[in-house]
């Protein structure tokens, strides 16, 4: 491989080389830094995200999900604001230079960054234990983008599409087996609710991505607007791969597994009839699954009217520490 | 430690606390992603750059020179674009939560933060080997970025400081001994030449960062602007800490070494005369070092009028795979 020929092979996937700026990026990749220029009327929402192979990704991933993946979750940050993704940096650190890898990474993540309108704009390539860490640019208009911290007492708490296949694939490998096909797509190849996200404007008075499980990701939610939630267990839709599970063992994956990257919002109740618009808009099912309460507190109840205790509400980076990702 | 501390420890650390958000920071740490406002009539200029232990500083190095570096290799990029810092992001990826670690990590970064007027915005912290990446968002007046492309036959070659040092540190510690302390505060502690870089707005017709080592950096502006260079090896400013050194083992420390961040521009002849005054504004020393030529290549020459052939033009990673840093 000739010199840079890492660089340009990238940026040749992940660009279409026929386009080789985006009308607002005035220099791209090849200088010291990019130039942007952000449209009048509109806010930036900006996000980065770190994967590491064992942490956010089993080992033997496929690249083209590693690098689909790398994209999604940040992608999914934006959706969760509301915004539009606009531009994109990567910073890729890697063991060695695998051509056959890189190129399906690089496939898996031009593939998203096409379909979602993110441009990558600027990047860094280097040595070291795999790590790809991506940034993400988006645009929302002034004042419209989502927040934690809006929901009120009678909201609605609504997830997108069905929470838990990922973590339910991730349990069947790390017990040596073999996720259905429907749980290793969610896990491998998760799906920014960007459209539904953008839908929200205006509409949601929170909003938030599950990453590291719905009940410690809604918690931030609760804790931002002061508030707390009732949630129905029975509400909760299961996903295909999950149906011949016993609830109670589906229940705890579905509450506190990360990684699916759904949206879990809020809106008043009086916009609940606007919901199936709202889903074929987004085109993602949507799911009222409880209630914001002015009670502080998370209530989780089973069918049976019983309260459900899971053992754990997400995931943790540095348990032993109590120090968990932002 | 309570939950969230890591991420409150540094926020509190790098953020003035009084200062939550900086005016054009509408939202920032604890949501999906950051809100901000780029103002009116200037252009985003946005790098990511990511550090890795053994390769972009040695092991052992002290965690407030690792915070203070991760920071400013991305400022040093915005300075070579002539940008003011405005905004950055912190991807902590760390293989364990240690507080007196992460203590001096984030009070070096937070000094160069403060004193350069970047603000955290948002990141994540994630559990694996220890990566930094940092993405830094700053602004420049429309049309007024430096660039690697305008070099153009007759301009002068024009470096801030006395590049070496850093490499000489390296190559000390390489050899098991113990760098002189100019030495290696080069290494540890690099100045991002921002008042410098701002500066040379609508003066210098090229610059870029010295990351990679004279040559390579230099072969850059060369490649970008279509243009060839002569180098005098006898105008070349002697470090402070290498005046006992052999001229023939100096020169391709100078030359080759990285991680200098100093910044290499052009500038037309007739501008020569404006650059002590570029310098006191700048607040670092600049010296004539060579000449743009419209011959293409790079040559060097030593005192006694001969050719000098460095052995290799700069760091590469994945050398034997013919790659290397953008």
């Amino acid at each position: 491989m000739p010199e840079f020929d890492l660089i340009r092979r990238l940026q040749e996937a992940i660009c279409a080389p026929e386009a080789p700026y985006r009308p607002q990026c005035v220099l791209g990749i090849g200088d010291d830094a990019a130039v942007l220029e952000a449209p009048a009327g509109r806010q930036l929402v900006v996000c980065t995200d770190s994967l590491v192979e064992g942490v956010h990704f089993p080992g033997l991933t496929p690249a083209v999900a590693v690098g689909h993946k790398a994209l999604a979750v940040n992608l999914s940050d934006l959706a969760a604001m509301g915004a539009e993704p606009a531009w994109f940096f990567l910073a890729l650190t890697l063991p060695e230079a695998r051509p056959a890898w890189l190129e399906a990474f690089a496939q898996g993540m031009a593939q998203l960054a096409k379909t979602s309108g993110a441009f990558l704009s600027g990047g860094d390539v280097t040595s070291g234990p795999l790590n790809i860490c991506i940034t993400a640019l988006g645009l929302v208009e002034t004042g419209q983008a989502l927040t934690r911290s809006g929901a009120r007492p009678g909201d609605l708490v609504v997830i997108s599409g069905r929470p838990g296949a990922a973590a339910h694939a991730l349990a069947v490998l790390q017990d040596g087996g073999t996720p259905n096909d429907a749980d290793r797509a969610a896990l491998d190849f998760p799906v920014p609710r960007l459209r539904l996200g953008r839908e929200l404007r205006g509409l949601a008075t929170s909003c938030i991505d599950v990453s590291d499980g719905l009940l410690a990701d809604l918690g931030h939610i609760l804790d931002a607007s002061g508030v707390g939630a009732e949630l129905e267990l029975r509400n909760l839709p299961c996903p295909p791969g999950m149906m011949a599970m016993p609830e109670t063992d589906r229940w705890p994956l579905q509450l506190s597994g990360g990684d699916d990257y759904e949206l879990c919002f809020t809106i008043p109740a009086d916009l609940g009839v606007r919901l199936p618009e709202l889903s074929q808009a987004g085109e993602v099912e949507l799911t009222v699954i409880g209630l914001i309460t002015e009670q502080r507190g998370l209530l989780v109840r089973a069918p049976d009217g019983s309260l459900f205790q899971p053992s754990h509400s997400g995931y943790e980076h540095f348990r032993d520490f109590g120090v968990r990702e932002p």
